[in-house]
Protein backbone atom coordinates (compact mmCIF):
# COMPACT_ATOMS: atom_id res chain seq x y z
CA UNK A 1 0.00 0.00 0.00
CA UNK A 2 1.40 3.27 -1.02
CA UNK A 3 2.97 5.01 2.10
CA UNK A 4 1.41 8.89 2.12
CA UNK A 5 3.22 11.62 3.22
CA UNK A 6 1.21 15.27 4.37
CA UNK A 7 3.13 18.66 4.38
CA UNK A 8 1.83 20.45 7.83
CA UNK A 9 1.31 24.18 7.29
CA UNK A 10 -1.16 25.29 4.98
CA UNK A 11 -2.16 21.84 4.23
CA UNK A 12 -2.95 20.37 8.04
CA UNK A 13 -3.71 23.56 9.62
CA UNK A 14 -3.87 27.71 8.82
CA UNK A 15 -0.13 28.99 8.66
CA UNK A 16 0.17 31.50 5.86
CA UNK A 17 -2.81 33.76 7.32
CA UNK A 18 -0.85 34.72 10.54
CA UNK A 19 1.73 36.03 8.21
CA UNK A 20 -0.31 38.30 6.50
CA UNK A 21 -2.37 39.19 9.65
CA UNK A 22 1.60 39.70 10.92
CA UNK A 23 2.74 41.98 7.81
CA UNK A 24 -0.74 43.83 7.63
CA UNK A 25 1.03 45.02 11.19
CA UNK A 26 3.97 45.52 9.69
CA UNK A 27 2.58 47.89 7.14
CA UNK A 28 -0.04 50.19 9.64
CA UNK A 29 3.64 50.85 11.60
CA UNK A 30 6.14 51.20 8.99
CA UNK A 31 3.48 53.00 6.43
CA UNK A 32 3.54 55.88 9.18
CA UNK A 33 7.68 57.02 7.31
CA UNK A 34 7.28 55.47 4.42
CA UNK A 35 4.91 54.19 1.52
CA UNK A 36 3.29 50.81 2.01
CA UNK A 37 4.00 49.57 -1.27
CA UNK A 38 7.92 50.17 -0.64
CA UNK A 39 7.52 48.29 2.82
CA UNK A 40 6.14 45.67 1.53
CA UNK A 41 8.91 44.99 -1.35
CA UNK A 42 11.09 45.91 1.40
CA UNK A 43 10.42 43.63 3.71
CA UNK A 44 10.19 40.62 0.71
CA UNK A 45 13.51 41.17 -0.57
CA UNK A 46 15.06 41.51 3.49
CA UNK A 47 13.22 38.04 4.38
CA UNK A 48 14.55 36.36 0.79
CA UNK A 49 18.28 37.67 1.58
CA UNK A 50 17.88 35.96 5.04
CA UNK A 51 16.87 32.63 3.81
CA UNK A 52 20.47 31.14 3.82
CA UNK A 53 21.02 32.98 6.99
CA UNK A 54 17.93 31.93 9.06
CA UNK A 55 15.89 29.36 7.36
CA UNK A 56 11.76 29.20 7.37
CA UNK A 57 9.72 29.91 10.03
CA UNK A 58 8.51 32.44 12.28
CA UNK A 59 11.66 33.52 14.31
CA UNK A 60 13.62 34.52 11.09
CA UNK A 61 10.30 36.26 9.73
CA UNK A 62 10.59 38.84 12.60
CA UNK A 63 13.76 39.16 12.41
CA UNK A 64 13.41 39.64 9.11
CA UNK A 65 10.60 42.40 9.76
CA UNK A 66 12.86 44.29 12.47
CA UNK A 67 15.57 44.59 10.11
CA UNK A 68 13.89 45.98 7.19
CA UNK A 69 11.64 48.65 9.97
CA UNK A 70 14.91 49.59 11.04
CA UNK A 71 16.53 50.15 7.37
CA UNK A 72 13.75 51.80 5.48
CA UNK A 73 13.17 54.24 8.10
CA UNK A 74 16.27 54.84 8.76
CA UNK A 75 16.86 54.46 12.30
CA UNK A 76 14.12 56.52 12.41
CA UNK A 77 11.10 53.91 14.14
CA UNK A 78 10.77 54.21 17.69
CA UNK A 79 11.81 51.26 20.10
CA UNK A 80 8.40 50.96 21.15
CA UNK A 81 7.30 50.53 17.97
CA UNK A 82 9.88 47.75 16.81
CA UNK A 83 8.96 46.35 20.59
CA UNK A 84 5.18 46.19 18.48
CA UNK A 85 6.80 44.39 15.65
CA UNK A 86 8.12 41.80 18.23
CA UNK A 87 5.14 41.25 20.13
CA UNK A 88 3.52 40.88 16.84
CA UNK A 89 5.92 38.07 15.70
CA UNK A 90 5.38 36.59 19.63
CA UNK A 91 1.53 36.26 18.83
CA UNK A 92 2.10 34.39 15.84
CA UNK A 93 3.77 31.84 17.94
CA UNK A 94 1.33 31.16 19.85
CA UNK A 95 -1.42 31.29 17.11
CA UNK A 96 -3.86 28.40 17.83
CA UNK A 97 -3.60 25.01 15.34
CA UNK A 98 -6.92 25.33 13.44
CA UNK A 99 -7.28 22.32 11.08
CA UNK A 100 -8.50 22.75 7.41
CA UNK A 101 -11.41 21.34 6.75
CA UNK A 102 -11.66 17.98 6.05
CA UNK A 103 -8.09 17.45 7.62
CA UNK A 104 -9.22 15.50 10.54
CA UNK A 105 -11.88 13.04 9.71
CA UNK A 106 -9.48 12.41 6.26
CA UNK A 107 -6.14 11.52 8.39
CA UNK A 108 -8.72 9.41 11.12
CA UNK A 109 -9.90 7.75 7.97
CA UNK A 110 -6.34 6.72 6.50
CA UNK A 111 -5.06 5.99 9.64
CA UNK A 112 -8.23 3.76 10.35
CA UNK A 113 -7.61 1.72 6.77
CA UNK A 114 -4.14 1.50 7.92
CA UNK A 115 -2.71 3.83 6.07
CA UNK A 116 1.31 4.39 6.36
CA UNK A 117 1.67 8.23 7.33
CA UNK A 118 4.27 10.48 7.53
CA UNK A 119 4.16 13.95 8.06
CA UNK A 120 6.57 16.04 6.08
CA UNK A 121 7.11 19.81 7.57
CA UNK A 122 9.83 22.52 7.16
CA UNK A 123 10.37 25.73 9.61
CA UNK A 124 11.48 25.90 13.07
CA UNK A 125 12.09 22.74 15.15
CA UNK A 126 10.68 23.85 18.34
CA UNK A 127 7.46 25.92 16.66
CA UNK A 128 6.64 22.83 14.76
CA UNK A 129 6.88 20.34 17.25
CA UNK A 130 4.47 22.24 19.46
CA UNK A 131 2.14 22.65 16.42
CA UNK A 132 2.11 18.91 16.10
CA UNK A 133 1.55 18.27 19.70
CA UNK A 134 -1.18 20.70 19.54
CA UNK A 135 -3.12 19.41 15.97
CA UNK A 136 -3.89 16.15 17.73
CA UNK A 137 -2.70 14.37 14.96
CA UNK A 138 0.66 12.88 16.13
CA UNK A 139 -0.89 9.48 16.71
CA UNK A 140 -1.91 9.04 12.98
CA UNK A 141 1.65 9.41 11.78
CA UNK A 142 4.09 6.86 12.06
CA UNK A 143 7.00 8.99 11.25
CA UNK A 144 6.96 13.04 11.55
CA UNK A 145 10.13 14.61 9.84
CA UNK A 146 10.72 18.10 10.46
CA UNK A 147 13.65 19.48 7.49
CA UNK A 148 14.97 22.47 6.90
CA UNK A 149 15.10 22.09 3.31
CA UNK A 150 12.18 20.36 1.21
CA UNK A 151 14.96 19.15 -1.85
CA UNK A 152 15.15 16.06 -3.44
CA UNK A 153 17.82 14.85 -0.91
CA UNK A 154 15.50 14.86 1.72
CA UNK A 155 12.96 13.21 0.29
CA UNK A 156 15.38 10.60 -1.09
CA UNK A 157 16.27 10.45 2.68
CA UNK A 158 12.63 10.18 4.14
CA UNK A 159 11.14 7.47 1.57
CA UNK A 160 14.36 5.61 2.77
CA UNK A 161 13.72 5.82 6.69
CA UNK A 162 10.49 4.50 5.68
CA UNK A 163 11.43 1.64 3.82
CA UNK A 164 9.79 2.16 0.46
CA UNK A 165 10.69 2.58 -3.10
CA UNK A 166 9.76 6.09 -4.62
CA UNK A 167 7.15 4.40 -6.71
CA UNK A 168 5.18 3.32 -3.65
CA UNK A 169 5.45 7.10 -1.64
CA UNK A 170 3.06 9.77 -2.37
CA UNK A 171 3.16 13.00 -1.29
CA UNK A 172 0.38 15.44 -0.32
CA UNK A 173 0.51 19.63 0.19
CA UNK A 174 -0.15 23.01 -0.71
CA UNK A 175 3.01 24.39 -2.37
CA UNK A 176 4.24 23.07 -5.75
CA UNK A 177 7.20 24.38 -5.06
CA UNK A 178 8.07 21.98 -1.69
CA UNK A 179 5.40 19.30 -1.97
CA UNK A 180 5.58 18.35 -5.56
CA UNK A 181 8.01 19.32 -7.68
CA UNK A 182 11.24 17.76 -5.66
CA UNK A 183 9.32 14.92 -5.34
CA UNK A 184 8.43 13.85 -8.51
CA UNK A 185 12.38 14.38 -9.19
CA UNK A 186 13.11 12.12 -6.72
CA UNK A 187 10.19 9.21 -8.95
CA UNK A 188 7.85 9.45 -6.58
CA UNK A 189 4.17 10.84 -6.46
CA UNK A 190 2.55 13.94 -5.71
CA UNK A 191 -1.02 15.39 -4.68
CA UNK A 192 -1.73 19.18 -4.52
CA UNK A 193 -3.84 20.68 -2.52
CA UNK A 194 -4.12 24.24 -2.79
CA UNK A 195 -4.52 26.55 -0.26
CA UNK A 196 -6.33 30.04 -1.15
CA UNK A 197 -3.00 31.97 -0.08
CA UNK A 198 0.80 30.59 -1.22
CA UNK A 199 3.78 32.98 -0.06
CA UNK A 200 5.66 34.49 -2.81
CA UNK A 201 8.61 32.39 -2.00
CA UNK A 202 6.99 29.16 -2.40
CA UNK A 203 4.94 29.78 -5.44
CA UNK A 204 5.95 27.66 -8.53
CA UNK A 205 3.65 25.97 -10.70
CA UNK A 206 3.38 22.26 -12.14
CA UNK A 207 2.22 21.19 -15.46
CA UNK A 208 -1.21 20.88 -14.78
CA UNK A 209 -0.74 17.03 -14.92
CA UNK A 210 -0.46 16.75 -11.22
CA UNK A 211 -3.52 15.43 -9.66
CA UNK A 212 -5.28 18.55 -7.50
CA UNK A 213 -7.47 17.92 -4.45
CA UNK A 214 -9.93 20.75 -3.59
CA UNK A 215 -9.24 19.71 0.25
CA UNK A 216 -7.80 17.05 1.58
CA UNK A 217 -11.49 15.45 2.58
CA UNK A 218 -11.01 13.68 -1.13
CA UNK A 219 -8.16 12.42 -0.45
CA UNK A 220 -9.75 9.27 0.70
CA UNK A 221 -11.60 8.59 -2.10
CA UNK A 222 -8.24 9.44 -4.65
CA UNK A 223 -6.03 7.08 -2.99
CA UNK A 224 -8.67 4.48 -2.72
CA UNK A 225 -9.00 4.56 -6.55
CA UNK A 226 -5.55 5.90 -7.57
CA UNK A 227 -3.01 4.29 -5.36
CA UNK A 228 -2.80 1.09 -4.09
CA UNK B 1 29.78 -3.12 20.46
CA UNK B 2 28.41 0.31 22.08
CA UNK B 3 26.57 2.88 20.00
CA UNK B 4 27.90 6.16 21.22
CA UNK B 5 25.79 9.53 21.01
CA UNK B 6 28.12 12.88 20.78
CA UNK B 7 26.49 15.89 21.59
CA UNK B 8 27.56 19.00 18.76
CA UNK B 9 27.97 22.63 20.56
CA UNK B 10 30.25 22.79 23.28
CA UNK B 11 31.56 19.20 22.85
CA UNK B 12 32.60 19.38 19.26
CA UNK B 13 32.95 22.48 18.18
CA UNK B 14 33.30 25.97 20.02
CA UNK B 15 29.41 27.56 20.58
CA UNK B 16 28.92 29.43 24.46
CA UNK B 17 31.94 31.72 23.56
CA UNK B 18 29.83 33.28 20.42
CA UNK B 19 26.67 33.90 22.84
CA UNK B 20 29.42 35.58 25.65
CA UNK B 21 31.53 37.66 23.15
CA UNK B 22 27.21 39.04 21.73
CA UNK B 23 26.59 39.08 25.47
CA UNK B 24 29.39 41.82 25.92
CA UNK B 25 28.22 43.93 22.75
CA UNK B 26 25.03 43.96 24.42
CA UNK B 27 26.13 44.98 27.93
CA UNK B 28 27.93 47.69 25.82
CA UNK B 29 25.09 49.16 24.01
CA UNK B 30 22.51 48.68 26.88
CA UNK B 31 24.96 49.76 29.36
CA UNK B 32 24.67 53.77 28.18
CA UNK B 33 21.24 52.92 29.75
CA UNK B 34 20.88 51.27 32.90
CA UNK B 35 23.91 48.86 35.06
CA UNK B 36 25.47 46.75 33.42
CA UNK B 37 24.88 44.39 36.39
CA UNK B 38 20.81 45.10 35.71
CA UNK B 39 21.07 44.55 31.77
CA UNK B 40 22.63 40.92 32.69
CA UNK B 41 19.69 39.84 34.44
CA UNK B 42 17.11 40.88 33.09
CA UNK B 43 18.60 39.26 30.02
CA UNK B 44 19.22 36.07 31.57
CA UNK B 45 15.10 36.46 32.95
CA UNK B 46 13.65 37.39 29.01
CA UNK B 47 15.12 34.11 27.68
CA UNK B 48 13.94 32.49 30.40
CA UNK B 49 10.53 33.14 29.95
CA UNK B 50 11.20 32.47 26.27
CA UNK B 51 12.21 29.29 26.08
CA UNK B 52 9.20 27.56 25.79
CA UNK B 53 7.79 30.56 22.96
CA UNK B 54 11.34 30.12 21.55
CA UNK B 55 13.26 26.77 21.80
CA UNK B 56 16.99 26.99 21.88
CA UNK B 57 19.33 28.74 19.37
CA UNK B 58 20.52 31.78 17.69
CA UNK B 59 17.44 33.39 16.73
CA UNK B 60 15.80 33.18 19.68
CA UNK B 61 18.94 34.59 21.45
CA UNK B 62 18.54 37.75 19.21
CA UNK B 63 15.19 38.66 20.06
CA UNK B 64 15.51 38.07 23.84
CA UNK B 65 18.47 40.56 23.47
CA UNK B 66 15.84 42.82 21.54
CA UNK B 67 13.18 42.40 23.89
CA UNK B 68 15.75 42.94 26.49
CA UNK B 69 16.99 46.08 25.38
CA UNK B 70 13.65 47.67 24.18
CA UNK B 71 12.03 46.88 27.83
CA UNK B 72 14.98 47.84 30.16
CA UNK B 73 15.54 51.34 28.21
CA UNK B 74 11.81 52.01 28.45
CA UNK B 75 12.10 52.11 24.92
CA UNK B 76 14.98 54.83 25.06
CA UNK B 77 17.40 53.06 22.94
CA UNK B 78 17.85 53.64 19.52
CA UNK B 79 16.29 51.66 16.19
CA UNK B 80 20.11 52.02 15.21
CA UNK B 81 21.59 50.53 18.42
CA UNK B 82 18.80 47.78 18.20
CA UNK B 83 20.09 47.06 14.44
CA UNK B 84 23.38 47.05 15.76
CA UNK B 85 22.33 43.98 18.03
CA UNK B 86 20.24 42.56 15.52
CA UNK B 87 23.95 42.28 13.38
CA UNK B 88 25.64 41.11 16.58
CA UNK B 89 23.07 38.10 16.30
CA UNK B 90 23.35 37.47 12.69
CA UNK B 91 27.35 37.91 12.94
CA UNK B 92 26.96 34.64 15.44
CA UNK B 93 24.49 32.39 12.97
CA UNK B 94 28.36 32.79 10.39
CA UNK B 95 30.68 31.94 12.96
CA UNK B 96 32.65 29.32 11.61
CA UNK B 97 32.76 26.23 12.86
CA UNK B 98 35.62 26.11 15.23
CA UNK B 99 36.27 21.90 15.93
CA UNK B 100 37.59 21.47 19.46
CA UNK B 101 41.09 20.00 20.26
CA UNK B 102 40.89 16.65 20.02
CA UNK B 103 37.86 16.05 17.96
CA UNK B 104 38.80 15.24 14.37
CA UNK B 105 41.09 12.78 15.34
CA UNK B 106 39.10 11.22 17.54
CA UNK B 107 36.14 10.86 15.86
CA UNK B 108 38.29 9.70 12.99
CA UNK B 109 39.40 7.06 14.91
CA UNK B 110 35.98 5.70 16.54
CA UNK B 111 34.36 5.85 12.79
CA UNK B 112 38.01 4.25 11.77
CA UNK B 113 37.31 0.77 14.59
CA UNK B 114 33.51 0.75 13.48
CA UNK B 115 32.33 2.52 16.42
CA UNK B 116 28.61 3.85 15.39
CA UNK B 117 28.43 7.03 16.33
CA UNK B 118 25.41 9.50 16.73
CA UNK B 119 25.47 13.16 16.71
CA UNK B 120 22.77 14.18 18.93
CA UNK B 121 22.18 17.90 19.23
CA UNK B 122 19.43 20.81 19.97
CA UNK B 123 19.03 24.53 18.76
CA UNK B 124 18.15 25.40 14.99
CA UNK B 125 17.46 23.37 12.51
CA UNK B 126 18.95 25.21 9.92
CA UNK B 127 21.74 26.46 11.88
CA UNK B 128 22.88 23.10 13.15
CA UNK B 129 22.81 21.89 9.85
CA UNK B 130 24.87 24.64 8.56
CA UNK B 131 27.22 23.69 11.56
CA UNK B 132 27.28 20.23 10.90
CA UNK B 133 28.31 20.47 7.29
CA UNK B 134 30.65 22.88 7.86
CA UNK B 135 32.15 20.67 10.53
CA UNK B 136 33.34 18.02 8.08
CA UNK B 137 32.26 15.36 10.33
CA UNK B 138 28.79 14.63 9.39
CA UNK B 139 30.01 11.47 6.75
CA UNK B 140 31.38 10.01 10.63
CA UNK B 141 27.76 9.71 11.94
CA UNK B 142 25.71 7.18 11.18
CA UNK B 143 22.76 8.95 12.35
CA UNK B 144 22.45 12.85 12.91
CA UNK B 145 19.45 13.58 15.31
CA UNK B 146 18.81 17.36 15.51
CA UNK B 147 16.09 17.63 18.64
CA UNK B 148 14.06 20.17 20.25
CA UNK B 149 14.98 19.27 23.65
CA UNK B 150 17.33 16.90 25.24
CA UNK B 151 14.82 14.63 27.59
CA UNK B 152 14.23 11.26 28.53
CA UNK B 153 11.43 10.64 25.90
CA UNK B 154 14.11 12.18 23.32
CA UNK B 155 16.85 9.90 24.39
CA UNK B 156 14.35 6.61 24.32
CA UNK B 157 13.52 7.44 20.88
CA UNK B 158 17.21 7.90 19.86
CA UNK B 159 18.26 4.91 20.98
CA UNK B 160 15.41 2.94 19.76
CA UNK B 161 16.38 4.98 16.55
CA UNK B 162 19.66 2.91 16.38
CA UNK B 163 18.13 -0.34 17.11
CA UNK B 164 19.84 -0.92 20.45
CA UNK B 165 18.94 -1.20 24.46
CA UNK B 166 19.78 2.03 26.31
CA UNK B 167 22.53 -0.31 28.18
CA UNK B 168 24.23 -0.91 24.84
CA UNK B 169 24.07 3.57 24.51
CA UNK B 170 26.34 5.50 25.62
CA UNK B 171 26.44 9.84 25.51
CA UNK B 172 29.43 12.14 25.56
CA UNK B 173 29.43 15.61 26.19
CA UNK B 174 29.60 18.59 27.95
CA UNK B 175 26.37 19.58 29.40
CA UNK B 176 25.21 17.46 32.58
CA UNK B 177 21.85 18.43 32.47
CA UNK B 178 21.51 17.71 29.02
CA UNK B 179 24.05 15.04 27.77
CA UNK B 180 24.49 13.04 31.41
CA UNK B 181 21.30 13.72 33.48
CA UNK B 182 18.36 12.50 31.30
CA UNK B 183 20.72 9.83 29.94
CA UNK B 184 20.88 8.13 33.06
CA UNK B 185 17.53 8.41 33.91
CA UNK B 186 16.66 6.08 30.74
CA UNK B 187 19.36 3.68 32.21
CA UNK B 188 21.99 4.33 29.54
CA UNK B 189 26.10 5.39 29.90
CA UNK B 190 26.92 9.18 29.95
CA UNK B 191 30.34 10.41 29.68
CA UNK B 192 30.68 14.20 30.59
CA UNK B 193 33.54 16.11 28.78
CA UNK B 194 33.43 19.52 30.09
CA UNK B 195 33.58 22.80 28.31
CA UNK B 196 34.82 25.90 29.91
CA UNK B 197 31.94 27.68 30.23
CA UNK B 198 28.53 26.73 30.40
CA UNK B 199 25.16 28.81 29.92
CA UNK B 200 23.46 29.30 32.99
CA UNK B 201 20.44 27.49 31.36
CA UNK B 202 22.46 24.71 31.01
CA UNK B 203 24.14 24.03 35.02
CA UNK B 204 23.78 21.29 36.51
CA UNK B 205 25.86 18.94 38.85
CA UNK B 206 26.17 15.53 38.82
CA UNK B 207 27.04 13.39 41.85
CA UNK B 208 30.52 12.37 41.38
CA UNK B 209 30.08 8.90 40.05
CA UNK B 210 29.78 10.03 35.99
CA UNK B 211 33.15 9.18 34.43
CA UNK B 212 34.56 13.07 33.50
CA UNK B 213 37.57 13.11 30.62
CA UNK B 214 39.57 16.19 29.99
CA UNK B 215 38.89 16.32 26.46
CA UNK B 216 37.22 14.38 23.48
CA UNK B 217 40.77 13.29 22.44
CA UNK B 218 40.51 10.73 25.81
CA UNK B 219 37.29 9.35 24.20
CA UNK B 220 38.36 6.21 22.50
CA UNK B 221 41.17 5.03 24.98
CA UNK B 222 38.51 5.24 27.92
CA UNK B 223 35.76 3.45 25.43
CA UNK B 224 38.29 0.74 24.63
CA UNK B 225 38.48 -0.01 28.76
CA UNK B 226 34.88 0.44 29.91
CA UNK B 227 32.84 0.44 26.25
CA UNK B 228 32.87 -3.18 24.94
Amino acid sequence: MTVIGLDGDDTLWHSEIYFERTQRRFLDLVGRYVPATDAMAALAEVEHRNLDRYGYGIKGFTLSMLETAIELTGGEISAAELGALLGAGQRMLEHPVDLLPGVDEATAALAAEGRRLVLVTKGDLHHQERKILASGLADRFERIEIVAEKDPPTYRRVIESMGVEPAAFCMVGNSVRSDVLPVLEVGARAVHVPYHVTWAHEHADHDGSVPTLESLAELPAWLAEHAG
